[in-house]
């Protein structure tokens, strides 16, 4: 396969990195293809702005859909964005690895996403009409690839339970899975998250290495998380709202799951 | 009062720049306080890395936490970091306005929390003990002042209602509200959500604004979300799982609402 690897972490020496060196000679030893957009030794930039677009009159009005748009489909895009989508559209697989701050990802990350995702590649695709909502959760660009995200926290994984205080770590990450991944077409696979990761000793790197390891070989196999397609029958459009009949009593992002 | 607005648009002649306008406007026309960080218009540096501590030696590993907390405490922490920290000890009110962009906030803001929530200032605060695992979610250094988001979104009201397929917007927003800013404290107030913004027109506008201002007028008077304090009893330490014996049968984000 093809795998894209997108990581965001400032420190090369930190456990990242060193899950970042091991994740990629493991899928290479197994003969994959891999290439790595390493956001920060990218010094990848993360604010989305008008320059973006390099045929922009300097005066003009800034719309960041349409300059989007006009910037996709006139081949106009900043390069590093281009070079992004290229390698998104080589890619069989995407991996998303990135320490969890603030409940999210980091902000270069979350750059990555709002300037490599433009209007006509990841989102703005397809027919809009009565029953078909444009190419989205579930259908677009990406589908028929991959993605899984490599997440890394200093909470315990209590913390990030049905019941712990910073939310269910499913629930935390619904807007990334369903959101950013599925979106664009994505099979989401089910997310492999360290926690407690301040520490960590040699024992523990190890076997969080072989656990990878055997995500990292099953990755072709695993089976996605079950999101329900937007136009396949399961909503009403365009109120985009589950049918009535469907799971009546569940609210919430349970809902999109099949 | 004291109000600062964190401000997240690249465009000033945006609908996120009118109704900024009109939010300082209106708030000084109450006699209140008014500062803005238009986060743009600074060129804010979105990403976290080793050049925010001043007096790091360039060949030393970088550790987020640790020289967030040397920084912070030597006062050696990049200026533009310590000017926002200094606002938000001014503030008795901080609104981030902002436009959702794949569920979440602008990369520039996420960039701007990451890099001002320093350590000993929005986390690492208080006492860790069985009982009292840090000042954080209801107590720490944002305690007694109060927060509220104010999003727009292209999608429409539905997408994010409880059967929506985005999610329901409570949903979406809880990484920020309780995340974000519960977590150093603040007392979150229901956010200001704006639909659909890509259809406006002077009539819907005018309305917008009617309905923001009186928001705006009530800021004082609001009732937060009534999230649960971390220490106060309710949760197992250091688990930090909600007690068996409160609401039993309630899991996931609604479970840290009295």
């Amino acid at each position: 396969m093809n795998i894209l690897l997108v990581y965001a972490h400032p420190e090369a020496k930190s456990l990242n990195g060193s899950l970042k060196n091991f994740t990629v000679n493991h899928l290479q030893e197994a003969g994959h293809q891999v290439q790595v957009s390493d956001l920060y030794a990218m010094k990848w930039k993360a604010s989305l702005d008008g320059d973006d677009r390099t045929d922009r009159q300097a005066d003009a009005r800034f719309y960041p859909t349409h300059d989007s748009r006009l910037a996709f489909e006139n081949g106009t895009q900043s390069e590093d964005i281009a070079r992004e989508q290229e390698k998104l559209r080589w890619a069989d697989t995407v991996i998303l690895q990135f320490p969890l701050w603030w409940f999210s990802m980091p902000a270069i990350l979350k750059g990555w996403v709002e300037r490599v995702y433009a209007y006509g590649f990841a989102y703005g695709v397809g027919e809009h009409s009565d029953t078909h909502w444009g190419d989205r959760y579930g259908e677009g660009s990406m589908a028929g690839k991959r993605a899984m995200l490599m997440v890394t926290t200093g909470g315990w994984e209590s913390h990030y339970s049905p019941r712990g205080i910073s939310g269910p770590i499913n629930d935390i990450l619904f807007p990334i899975h369903h959101g950013i991944l599925y979106y664009p077409g994505f099979d989401v696979l089910p997310p492999f998250v360290m926690y407690r990761t301040d520490r960590m000793d040699e024992t523990r790197f190890s076997n969080l290495c072989t656990e990878l390891g055997q995500r990292l070989d099953n990755l072709a196999h695993t089976t996605p998380i079950a999101f329900r397609q937007q136009n396949a029958g399961d909503y009403d459009i365009p109120q985009l709202t589950l049918r009535a009949d469907i799971t009546p009593d569940i609210y919430g992002f349970a809902a999109h799951l099949k």
